[in-house]
């Protein structure tokens, strides 16, 4: 059974206040005393009123919807990312609204059209599909997060940052050798700050060094198999040698960790492992795993910030145009765990 | 620089078609032919065209809104769920509002106020705040996940089917004695039902066994120090005898094993763990764990399916009250891997 809809002139009635001032009290309660809005705030409860917020957009404009485009959630990074960003509902009360990218631009760009439809009031890119300068011309308010960001705003993580905390730990653990085992990351994404970061403290320790940089597959499997190979390369090349190892991520930190403790029983002293992201795996692993924590909550809270500070500037009467684009760092925190010394 | 908006009006005069086609064309298009829809639809694209989908819900009432309830992205079972729901958009084309819960039921009760405000034509609803039955009485199109759910539809995986097999593996792996651990579970919630399937199997089979249901901590590090305590129980109480552990999820039994591993520094042939879920820590692990696999992804197609089925029938003149509540069980898959013989 449908409850009967409450209309103004039944809250007027109850509250013996004109419609009128029933409608201020929905357009500009600023207008009204506090004790008359305390009145129809309490006529609504008794009424059991349902607000109709989409009425409301079609007057104003301000949906008080963010759009997200997010690459997936089975990798844990994404997945807290976008726990963090719907949990700022409670700060800016921003409602999302979230598709999940099939990484396929004209999907892509039907989510956006979907998403402008609904009068969004600015998005949260994620994915990668789409290059920023398409993204700029969409004209609403963008913020990206750790992807292609050249012509929209964004906030990352200090991937430089992180290269030189993780890199500085495994110089000062006794390694006779580093190596940074990583996909040959594109220089334009933030994530390339992982290698530059590795090379020139490398550099500036002289220490023997080596880049592997390799495709490191599609799935889980496909990535196992080729860690193997690399562990086995290492193995050969650097016998007898205090290795330290930073890798691209705490997955696979994980999965070398594991082929070597399954080969020795234990983490021989000669490996020393830094991963990267702090995700779960990193402490659920057989020992846990240093790595290099990104502040996932502060990067989500910095995102939203910077949209809405843009958002509302579209709302003034003569919104400044910004100036340049904006490019947040967050810095990361080392996290010293027991695959370090 | 904003666009100039497209009107009615300059479609009408790009088209040669009077304004009342054009309004048609938007609320009843099936009565124009297909040759003059065309024309329109090409128009739109030339004229560059932004459809206003807000404007078209407060017409007729169909905002294409689901509003989603989820505990936390943490888990990846509840990742991974959201991520499957929102793939669903391919298929059933509406748009998902996300909240992530805070566990507190007034906090939820205002989600759902502000999801009815923006007139959504049903929830999905995988948090435990709020009693099925206040949930029943919101008057809107229901499915939970993974809860209590006896006055809602619902769409659960098989939990005593999936406790079955586990139970069943373990006793034909020349165990002596069947352990299961798990929290105190309700017995209102669906997975009461991993307990009870654990203990018919073991009266059937006539096998010695032990459920320890204890409080499990409600941190990574209190569920490690809980899981030390039991395994130090363990294996003083049943020296010798080959043990089959059916664990309550695979982060659980990752912890287990890792307990087992690092002290003998393999996993002995009296030790066999079985988890449940089949999330990516049962890969990762220093060995592959055997698990009961859920089909997140089909249960998440199965409760979309089920909601729309319902907002499909209020869209009817003459909707028919659904005849009790539907509870829909998924059967899960027992993986079979290293942990197991």
């Amino acid at each position: 059974m449908n409850k009967k809809k409450v209309t103004f002139d039944d809250i007027a009635k109850y509250t013996n206040f004109s419609k009128t001032t029933i409608s201020r009290y929905f357009n500009h309660p600023d207008s009204l005393t506090i004790k008359n809005q305390e009145i129809i705030a309490q006529a609504l409860v008794d009424l059991n009123y349902q607000e109709n917020k989409l009425a409301k957009v079609l007057a104003n404009g301000k949906s008080e919807f963010i759009g997200i485009i997010i690459p997936n959630l089975f990798l844990h990074y994404y997945a807290e990312m976008l726990n963090q960003i719907l949990k700022t509902y409670e700060t800016f009360g921003y409602k999302f609204l979230v598709f999940v990218s099939t990484d396929n631009v004209e999907t892509e760009r039907k989510y956006i059209q979907e998403l402008l439809a609904y009068k969004i009031e600015g998005m949260i890119i994620l994915s990668h599909a789409i290059p920023s300068q398409e993204l700029a011309a969409s004209n609403i308010p963008i913020v990206t997060i750790e992807r292609e960001d050249k012509y929209v705003n964004s906030v990352n993580t200090d991937n430089y940052m992180g290269a030189v905390q993780a890199t500085s730990l495994l110089a000062k653990s006794n390694c006779d050798v580093l190596l940074h085992i990583n996909s040959d990351v594109p220089k334009s994404t933030p994530s390339y700050g992982r290698i530059s970061g590795f090379q020139e403290i490398c550099r500036e320790y002289h220490m023997e060094h080596e880049l592997i940089l390799q495709n490191l597959g599609n799935s889980y499997q496909e990535t196992v198999d080729c860690m193997q190979e690399t562990f086995n390369y290492i193995r050969n090349k650097y016998p007898g040698k205090n290795k330290g190892l930073f890798m691209a991520n705490d997955t696979h930190a994980n999965i070398m960790l594991n082929m070597i403790f399954r080969k020795y029983g234990m983490l021989p002293d000669e490996y020393h492992i830094v991963g990267f992201d702090d995700s779960p795996i990193a402490e659920e692993a057989i020992i846990p795993i240093s790595t290099v924590g990104q502040q996932i909550d502060k990067i989500a809270f910095e995102a939203v910030s910077l949209l809405v500070e843009q958002m509302n500037e579209r709302k003034k009467r003569r919104p400044k145009p910004q100036d340049g684009v904006i490019h947040k760092k967050i810095t990361p925190i080392l996290m010293r765990r027991e695959t370090t010394k």
